[in-house]
């Protein structure tokens, strides 16, 4: 019975080894909260350290896997993406965008600090994510070029033809009607954008051939919906005490969701297929993918 | 008597036309209003052209000027900087920081377009100047190891040791009783450390030796003090008229500044002893930095 369970257990196995290197990098790369000025160190901290799941910097370094390269090669921009990960959600929570008090069972970083001390986290957090990326050169073997390139990725990504491109989309369709393609194309920007950018950078820095990175493109736009639809699920349907956070304050927002448009069960089945065609991507690369295609599954089937 | 009118007329001749040269590159990296989404592009644009002076990238074309680069060699960063710039100010200005309604005579970002396309607007200019930063690269000759180096000075600049460190004291500092030393502090990051990244930028582009970028750091330390002097002082006493902004907004948050602290009269000795020292920090690179002397001269003695 060993081929039915070694799936699930390594990619567990792998989830928990990889999430904690990354957990130790970004102790190591982010101020104390001892060093001057203290107050948004504290912040930035706070929100860095609030229990997220370092999707983004498991993809990064699972891209590079791919490919050969080792977790501590792409390292420093692994942790970037999670920065600006966390950057994105702390300006998101403000009381003039989402206004959430709480975020996995935690107060939110405006409510600890203050609404001005927020703003500053995440724009600290934003600059610290470019500086680890530069950092990434200091790897040896890491040609400066494809660092460029990586930072090149990474800011197109979170600009406004991505991350950013699809919080405008989002502020602006609050209790208004979309269609499919609308929502598709609100969550591809907002959280599709920085995951392909996750992929394309672990590739990039890994050296991958052209064709490699286009199939890695592929599995995170499909994986990327996938992620974000069974958040929007999570939030509507899951126990509070399971997920952490307030659930249904999506709704409460009359925000423009997945479940929201498509009802559960039909959001579910748009997961479960773009599940498949992140995995469908993959097929040319082999066993060498066979970590993405597990960790697609797992996020599809997970429950917080 | 060709020799006392030569300075005046050419600094002011160089800044209108570095200041053009400036202002049609940033009509052409900026998305245009057009493209979608197009409310945070206009946000984008209300707030980049909004008569700014465009000290910081004038500071990097010049900086390059110093060791034989064509402003063409620059641009690019140069107009990331103003960038920065700008994303600094829209967020300087919500209403949970200093709640600033106008700037330089005009509506803020976010009376005009919302507080939360106001946090995106500056989230996206934030994201964009990297983006210009990595297309440095794309200059002919510019190796890719100085632009990743220009970067990181540019992060390092804009970080919590840096610029958004400054704002952190500033925010903390409100009302409070700072002596000398703490408002120099202050001020040398939250205005000083982008000015100081701007000439360090131009001179790593421009590929200066490690003794002419240290005379240039020294300059960006003391121009940059002088400048932020002056800001505050034509707060105080500048006719709304001619500054185009609401005078006397910092006394209004009891905000510390150097008038405030200091006193007008001291203040202006204090400008005048950093613009001396920041000439002085010349002296090694001859008749090549003159265009900086003048520059240090012209700041002092402006009106607006």
């Amino acid at each position: 019975m060993k081929g039915t369970s070694r799936r699930p257990v390594a990619i567990e196995t792998l989830l928990a080894e990889h999430g904690r290197l990354v957990e130790d990098a970004l102790d190591r790369y982010l101020p104390s909260s001892d060093t001057p000025p203290q107050a948004v160190h504290q912040a930035m901290r706070h929100s860095v350290f609030a229990g997220g799941k370092r999707l983004r910097p498991i993809l990064v370094i699972a891209a590079a896997g791919v490919v050969g390269a080792a977790p501590a090669t792409v390292l420093p921009s692994a942790c970037a993406t999670e920065l600006i990960h966390t950057y994105s959600l702390i300006h998101d929570d403000l009381p003039a965008m989402d206004n959430s008090p709480t975020r996995r069972g935690r107060p939110t970083c405006h409510v600890l600090y203050g609404e001005a001390m927020a703003v500053l986290a995440g724009d600290a957090l934003h600059a610290l994510a470019f500086e680890l990326l530069v950092r990434n050169a200091e790897v040896p073997g890491c040609q400066p070029a494809r660092v460029l390139r990586a930072i090149g990725e990474v800011t197109h990504g979170i600009g406004t033809a991505g991350m950013v491109g699809g919080q405008v989309l989002d502020l602006l369709a609050v209790g208004g009607p979309l269609d499919e393609a609308a929502v598709r194309q609100m969550h591809r920007l907002k959280t599709g954008s920085l995951i392909r950018a996750c992929l394309r950078v672990g590739a990039i820095l890994g050296d991958a051939e052209p064709a490699t990175l286009e199939a890695l493109d592929r599995y995170g736009e499909h994986v990327g919906l996938a992620f974000q639809i069974i958040d929007d699920i999570l939030d509507v349907v899951g126990e509070q005490a399971k997920l952490g956070k307030e659930t249904g304050s999506d709704a409460t927002l009359a925000k423009v969701t997945f479940p929201s448009v498509f009802g559960v069960d039909r959001s579910r089945v748009i997961a479960a297929d773009a599940t498949r065609q992140a995995v469908e991507a993959l097929v040319s690369l082999g066993g060498a993918a066979d970590r993405l295609r597990d960790l697609a599954e797992f996020l599809l089937h997970r429950e917080r």
